[in-house]
């Protein structure tokens, strides 16, 4: 039995009820719709729309029903249109007629927009921690992992030498934002609509501050129209799980890279790896490449809210229930996705060897360049001898460090012995000692502002 | 148990298998799979891979599973890691050992995706036939209301007198190209993928031929590496249901306004209309917000899927099981949308006298103008002539055909006394008589027209 | 010339080259480019990098360059691939070979992303500011429009009475998180990724922590891999744009509504109206269908950033390329719009009779309803006694306040005389006298609590 | 001047009229806006509107404009608000009052849908040859490049042994699968709106079909109000776009890869590749990255398009406008991409001997399962065999084809002597001749039919 049911002369058609209900994804909010529920009848109480028995009665007989669903007893009947008619429906088996002035003052606009809310201050912390926890062993690997010297790339070229450790940090850093984001969004999400009813606001002396404060919000409302039609905090939150997973697509591409055959820097342990129904020698990276192809569908359900709210009229229409289940997706995928990502880079194997012989000397091209700038030569043109000096080993089959001096000073006089020194890739690593460069001392201290980044 | 395990050491960690597990969704294909899997038994022992009495008591096994399927008795276990795997798993129970020559020659690569093509294959003709359904009503509507004359809006602004009919008609014809189009990627997507087993193809002699045209596919693929890797079919029918979803929505947009107090042109049947937990006086048009809503939704699942593969290298990678939930999911939107708008379109009550009421005699002025045009004035300088008038109206707080012939006069001589007939919506839409114009005579060609286009 | 042909036999292709050109578009970073060359050669003098001298003589060469961009005679060639490659070009020209001593020790990999960075730290209060101004136009309206009742909607049903000032004020808050939004996003952006180089780091000891103060930058970038890959910064502002375009296309939906013949609510001053080429009545909402459409173009923009940045490896890939056309148009879009919608809402007349008149007794059902709830009746049982009177109205052909007394006695007894003064518009507005409700004496208190935080 | 002024007393606000001009890029339809023009002026004379002299002198106007557009003398004058506007005040200037008669029974509704038709069928024959261009380098590669061997993979796991030559067509049938999408939709966008005027349909008795057969188009609309609202064939061709480009994404991904250091497959020719600006070495595959990142730049141009359509009522909202930009841009790209990339492919180095060498032992596993299968061990078994094999030889540091055939005997009987030559790639390749097989000469029959299909 709809809420609404007193002046239709017919009640709705099987499909259309159907197509209208949303039961079966909004009993996930069942826990909170009573907590918010229970907030409201003590509200009520103490506004003296409810005598304190009554008050009482009502909050006693939602206890049993939350009871109910922790228990997973609680009987869902085909009527139930969603889980607020679902809950009042059963309080009124329980506690009979009074059951009917539980909804006073409030309507299904305010009370959705408060369970959702609540439900989102209540997982962002899951996130928060999932997000730590990945932070932390990328952290922990760029410490135990320090010293391993890999190739950097830019346009997948090996561009230059770096240390493993700078490569597991740079992942660290885009979450650091996540983090930032997460909790400002959450901040900024901690507002109760209730209390707005409808649209116009409730016509009872509720004490909207006490209520927020009872349900764990910052603030409430200003304007009830903007109230039951602000869905930011469900734009804002999608926005941030697809970044947030786009952050993590571009480290499980780096994973597939890594753990392919060609570069071989990194191998799965075999918990983390899958194998294939017809190729016994395989070894995929399925996790990462789900967390890939997840990024993909969680900037469809960015785009899907965003294309919904445009072009609405203000207030509560129902193409706000859509709200409901891009969220809870967007959310089921990154409470599953981090912490295996999480274990997955725990449990990594490195060829440190593969990858230090991976950083040849070519890479060392612009420590070279640089070195003929500390001899005098405008960068401009240091990096045109260089350049020439790889077309001629090129054509020599040679690479730089196996050219003779004698090449090197046919091309420039700067050119000295202490070239090859330049060439080492230990050596290069030292010289990009600034801050966030890839120097050992470098990377030392940003170890260090990362762990008092993650401890705060 | 995974169908991989041979080489590894240590089993997946739970979460990530939980991760990686498709049969949450999958099982959605259990029956289609298992037809598939049936006529790759066919086929095996067609090519001798298997003997006739392998052959059939594979099939035998897999019609029994097909049964348990079928009356919803197959039991799922938590090793089952998708359909695939469960239903071998099943065959084992069933007929032992034997159960394991089944996989010969295929890989879950080609499987899966000729699974999703059978199941696109049989559920396009259900989209059709309720697309064809609402087509059907908007046709029976332009017919029964037909001589009923509405404003024509442009910019949501009153703009010229139309029929009724002509405005059903007008959400009749992006439907018919959304049937044309979902007939085209049909058949585009009725091409096989088994037999490219993993990548390589298979190295069986299986007459692929015979084997599509024993599934109902109108060829096979013709490499492949792009046969296991190719999404373009979902890729395509996602694009199918979101420009569906943006013509419905359009129609739910308007159907909206017209139910509004304000227009009041339209009133949902009971059956089709929700009403407030809070406003009992309230008559709201959810199913078609809903579906104004779901169009955001859809758009996103395009948008996901296109941008899960971007960027992807060929064949097959694991992000590709992104594609199911999508497909799922505009499907299921889509078979349950078209059927309640049909029902609530075919009765919706109308309120003709309301209608006519709102076109004011403002809107021939285009009329007005053409008349002029036929008197020789350059149409550039009737238009002008015209807003003259207006303006001139307005400021005497008249409208057009209160104006006096002195007036009109005033302004210019070539308005005669005949305009106040120019000014009269029937005699409007009777000059708009051009095919697909607005005219009763050209509407009732457009009904003829459209009648055919249904009926092919 | 490119920067960086060196190595290369042959040049590149014509067409290749202008597919990766970016100095089309990149030109409008050309001042910024400047100031950051500038700050460098100043950074390499402190460095020892350069002499001071030197220093001296590229900054003042960069001036005259910057003078030539500000005079828009800077002449540009065939052959300058992007902004960073023409400064150079010309500052070889200006001041010869020392010219190729400024690229020294930094990469155009850290050097375009600073430019962005600089672009949007100079942008953000540019778009602040308008965001700011349409918000006092809201306000003002607001203040006003004070006292005019006008019907509140959900669903495009009519619900409630509401105050006019509410409804302008439901547009404020929305825009006020976006302007939180916006200042966190732009002190999240203001970290410097110069010294980054081209993935390692600088391997000359610049003082980043001085060059980035000098640069107006909050910090440095603390990954120099990071550095050069991060654009979460045009990601969170595409967000940050489609957001508010969203708010925008809600607000100008109601306007297009508002406007229209039907609800006649607002009319729109002939400075923000056009008009139709065939029909002189016409007087459409362009600007504000245009704003509705820009949220359709910008949410797509949004897409495409995330899209583009999904499961690119780390570091600087030349997809990158991609983030300047979507911020430049994005940011272009707003700029253009938000005075425009402010000067709009500034001029637009309103009907305050028929806004009012719009309010039917209907719309004070959820007010008798509480009424009987003031009664000790259960809001449920109230809603439905309500619904009875709605239905038995209708039937009668009358409505709510034309009920006799002794027909709502027969539905029940708790309807007393009273009910005539409670099914008065502003009986019922006085009764929503709660925080964010739409009592006048709330809405006060709402202006005041707006004009605090437009002050702030 | 805009068309439309007559009744309006105040002229637009400077910033709202910039906003609403979109003369900056539907300039570019001025060919096509002057094409149609003089076909209406013309059935404008056939109809008896205008007399056969007017009607020639107004064809000559237009073409005396169309050549100044030609010769890029057409003087854009600041009042010129939109194409059609510049194109009617032009031919003022030139024929003096006779062009008013130009736009009689018309509307920019109907005109700006015609032209932008009119483009699509002018641009789609250059993309498709364009789109033929790169098939045919893909056809031509896999002729030439015949006999190469290659590893294929899945999950960017090495996986079984493919020709080159199947690699190069597994990227030519999704280009054909476009080229047969592209076809489709130009023949369905061939539909001639004009004629439908604003909304109604002309009042003149135009012969719309002589029309549409003058300019060119397959049909006439068939409903005045559908005509002026349909953008479909715009959605349609940004999903064409933005499919096509996910296509060549995922090919440039893989050119990426095979020209990195660690795949070195390919060396692009220094025509198609970009060096560094710091790191003299660099060889990088920007071209193709562009490619990638413009995949999603187009994915957002989709669902820009999408999201500005949904919800809009039907017939013409200024939203509409925001159409243009967009599929010139997606054009461009495209126009930009294809032949650049076809050059780029034609011209690429391959290194077989890399590629040959990088076909391990451990790829025939499913060769070798499959050869137990032949004797009988059912797959499933055989699959684990091999795959206890693997591990073994892993165990001893060997790879498949070093293990002594008592190893494998101790594994499994069935393991004979013949298992080093079922170990041996070109054995691999020649089993699997399946229709869409790597085996030669499976692949001589695809190339056979792909020539057929590109020469159709």
């Amino acid at each position: 039995m709809p809420l609404w049911g007193g002046r239709f002369s017919q009640s709705l058609d099987q499909q259309a009820w159907q197509l209208n209900a949303s039961i079966q994804f909004d009993c996930r909010l069942a826990a909170l719709d009573v907590r918010g529920s229970q907030a409201w009848a003590g509200a009520l109480g103490q506004a003296g729309v409810l005598t304190p028995a009554e008050s009482v009665q009502i909050i006693a007989g939602l206890e049993t029903i939350q009871n109910e669903f922790g228990e997973q007893r609680f009987a869902f009947e085909e009527s139930d249109e969603d889980i607020h008619t679902a809950v009042e429906r059963r309080l009124g088996e329980l506690i009979g007629p009074l059951a009917g002035k539980l909804h006073t003052g409030r309507s299904r606009n305010d009370q959705v927009a408060t369970d959702i809310r609540l439900w989102l201050l209540e997982t962002a912390p899951v996130l928060e921690e999932s997000l730590r926890g990945l932070q932390a062993v990328l952290l922990k690997r760029a410490e135990n992992d320090f010293g391993v010297i890999m190739p950097g790339y830019t346009h997948l070229q090996r561009a230059q030498p770096i240390l493993l450790s700078h490569w597991w940090l740079s992942h660290f850093w885009p979450l650091q934002r996540d983090s930032q984001r997460l909790g400002q969004l959450s901040a900024r999400s901690s507002v109760m609509p209730l209390g707005a009813a409808a649209l116009a606001g409730t016509s009872f002396p509720i004490d909207r501050s006490a209520l927020a404060a009872k349900l764990g919000f910052n603030s409430t409302s200003a304007n009830s129209l903007d109230a039951v039609s602000d869905r930011d905090f469900a734009a804002e939150f999608l926005f941030w799980t697809a970044l947030t997973a786009v952050h993590l697509s571009k480290l499980a591409e780096e994973i597939v890279l890594f753990t392919s055959a060609e570069f071989h820097f990194f191998e799965l342990d075999d918990a983390f790896a899958t194998g294939s129904s017809l190729m016994p020698q395989k070894k995929n990276a399925d996790v990462f490449e789900l967390t890939r192809g997840k990024a993909g569908t969680l900037i469809g359900r960015l785009t899907g809210m965003l294309c919904m709210l445009k072009g609405l009229p203000s207030t509560y229409d129902k193409d706000l229930q859509e709200d409901k289940l891009a969220i809870f997706e967007a959310y089921d995928t990154l409470a599953a996705v981090l912490p295996v990502i999480a274990k997955a880079l725990e449990t990594v194997h490195i060829f440190p060897e593969i990858m230090t012989a991976a950083v040849t000397p070519d890479m060392m091209a612009t420590d070279l360049a640089d070195h003929l700038v500390s001899q005098g030569v405008p960068f401009r043109e240091a990096h045109d001898l260089v350049g020439l000096a790889i077309k001629h080993a090129k054509k020599q089959g040679k690479i730089l460090d196996s050219l003779e001096l004698a090449e090197y000073q046919h091309i420039s006089p700067f050119f000295g012995p202490e070239i090859y020194q330049v060439l080492k890739a230990e050596n290069s690593l030292i010289r990009h000692n600034i801050s966030g460069g890839t120097a050992p001392e470098a990377v030392k201290k940003q170890i260090e502002i990362a762990r008092q980044a993650l401890s705060v």
